[in-house]
């Protein structure tokens, strides 16, 4: 990895302050000490705040002020993290660990890993329509939000529970899993950011041309990871999805291929940041790093 | 009861008109196949659609049109089926029936039923935000709507994974359960209405102050009822409050302080409704007749 394309610096600084603005006012929501104490367990541990980093360098990008999307950055890192406690469940993926740590429901039982789920869910359209109270937007982010939402959890049924139609090749199921379980979010982010930064048609189309190409190649190398990396690298367990006989890249067209769709898809996220000039240059940093990451 | 305060048909009417605005949006609304079979079982599966009643009546009754509150009236109702999807699940109240038929879990499995409920709740802020997409309003619906769906998922909270301070005698944690587990909801369903009508503050107050006593009307008949109907008239598995040791106002104040609570409230309800003359009428029917069901 070159180093002048990394961006582990500014990820963690846009972590920072995504965390606490997310801890201040969840501070100011009245909440039983329990629920609570749940949703700071998977709110506040760990993560690299990707989708955050997208939301304000998207807004930053179009000309805004990136403080001007927080409250959109918050509201989808608590969806992100809502999606993240479900997903763990006995009944879907039944995952003891996430960043290293025990998951909700081995921590607090099943019971409350489903309330605070569905909270994270419920806050993060309070917090938007709270903080954006006063702004025309509120509706048009709520509803981005909403959708990416839905068809995040609509990646999650083709994933788990598939029902494609009997002629859907294999590739085909694969992008459409990828498309909406991780896209939808990803893409979401960097509309919802260009959108607080006051973007215009072009310029969103632009963004979201970006979110695409990066959300395909961010999930074909998870793909990739999950073939290459050890547990003990990743703090979770791996090879889940050779073991859960799920679909992967690496799996359909081998290794090499795989790398060759990162790379294509790259290029594609740089160019769409073409209009940008500098100011695009952390989401060109992070289109880079996406490409060589280790999670 | 008598006839003339009886809005069942009314409630009939009410429920037709919703469930067929539902069912188009959905069906305009790509979903995979498995995830639309679920969610038609819980969403079409009976109830009596109190809520999206008390919206479109709420409406009606600050001189608004109720058709401009059909959007809110649906989202709603999505946020009520997934509660019910998600309370119902073995982690919670493991119950298999619901309306005379199979709980989603039965039917479909558990991991089904999470993301379906899941999915009810982003859908329904996908609605919202789609249907009123031109209304300065939406913000603020988005907001009325969320905030409520928190609140109940705190109740719930408090309601099967209690963690009250120790001194909160029985009585103040019953009625933070209900005001929070099913006032929200009734609560937020009267104030979109209004909000949908263009009510004024004083307006918006008086619904307000309506809702939360037919709120609290509904939930102590809800606890009396499930003391004194049987599992054959229900439909579902009744004293399964006494079961699991839940607290219930017959249990703490007796059945005759219960229904003297519910009179009370009925009356605080009906007078809230003064302001609104012949407009307010179907809300008085069904303060009436909160206090009589039979579920």
């Amino acid at each position: 990895m070159n180093d002048s394309t990394t961006p582990a610096a500014d990820l963690a600084a846009t972590a920072a302050i995504v965390e606490a603005y997310l801890a201040t006012w969840l501070d100011g929501r009245p909440l039983p000490v329990n629920l609570r104490s749940a949703i700071a367990h998977v709110l506040f541990g760990g993560g690299k705040r990707v989708r955050p980093y997208l939301t304000l360098h998207a807004c930053a990008a179009v000309g805004g002020q990136p403080d001007a999307a927080l409250p959109a950055a918050a509201a989808l890192e608590m969806v992100h993290t809502f999606s993240l406690v479900h997903d763990d469940l006995p009944a879907m993926d039944n995952a003891a660990l996430r960043h290293g740590r025990p998951t909700l429901h081995v921590r607090d039982g099943e019971a409350m890993a489903i309330l605070a789920g569905d909270a994270l869910l419920g806050l993060a359209f309070e917090l938007l329509a709270d903080r954006h109270a006063e702004s025309p937007l509120t509706g048009r982010l709520c509803g981005e939000l909403a959708t990416a939402t839905n068809d995040m959890i609509v990646g999650q049924v083709y994933d788990t529970l598939p029902d494609f139609p009997p002629a859907t090749e294999p590739l085909a199921r694969l992008e459409t899993i990828h498309r909406h379980k991780t896209g939808a979010l990803l893409r979401c982010a960097c509309r919802m950011g260009a959108i607080c930064g006051g973007a215009p048609p072009a310029a969103l189309a632009a963004i979201t041309a970006y979110a695409e190409a990066a959300g395909l190649m961010f999930q074909v190398v998870d793909d990739i990871l999950d073939v290459t990396e050890s547990a003990a690298q990743l703090g979770k367990e791996t090879h889940q999805d050779a073991q859960h006989n799920k679909l992967t890249y690496p799996a359909l067209v081998g290794l090499a291929a795989s790398r060759a769709e990162v790379e294509r898809q790259k290029q594609t996220a740089l160019a769409a940041l073409a209009p940008f000039g500098v100011a695009a240059e952390p989401l060109r940093q992070l289109g880079h790093w996406l490409a060589v990451r280790t999670r």
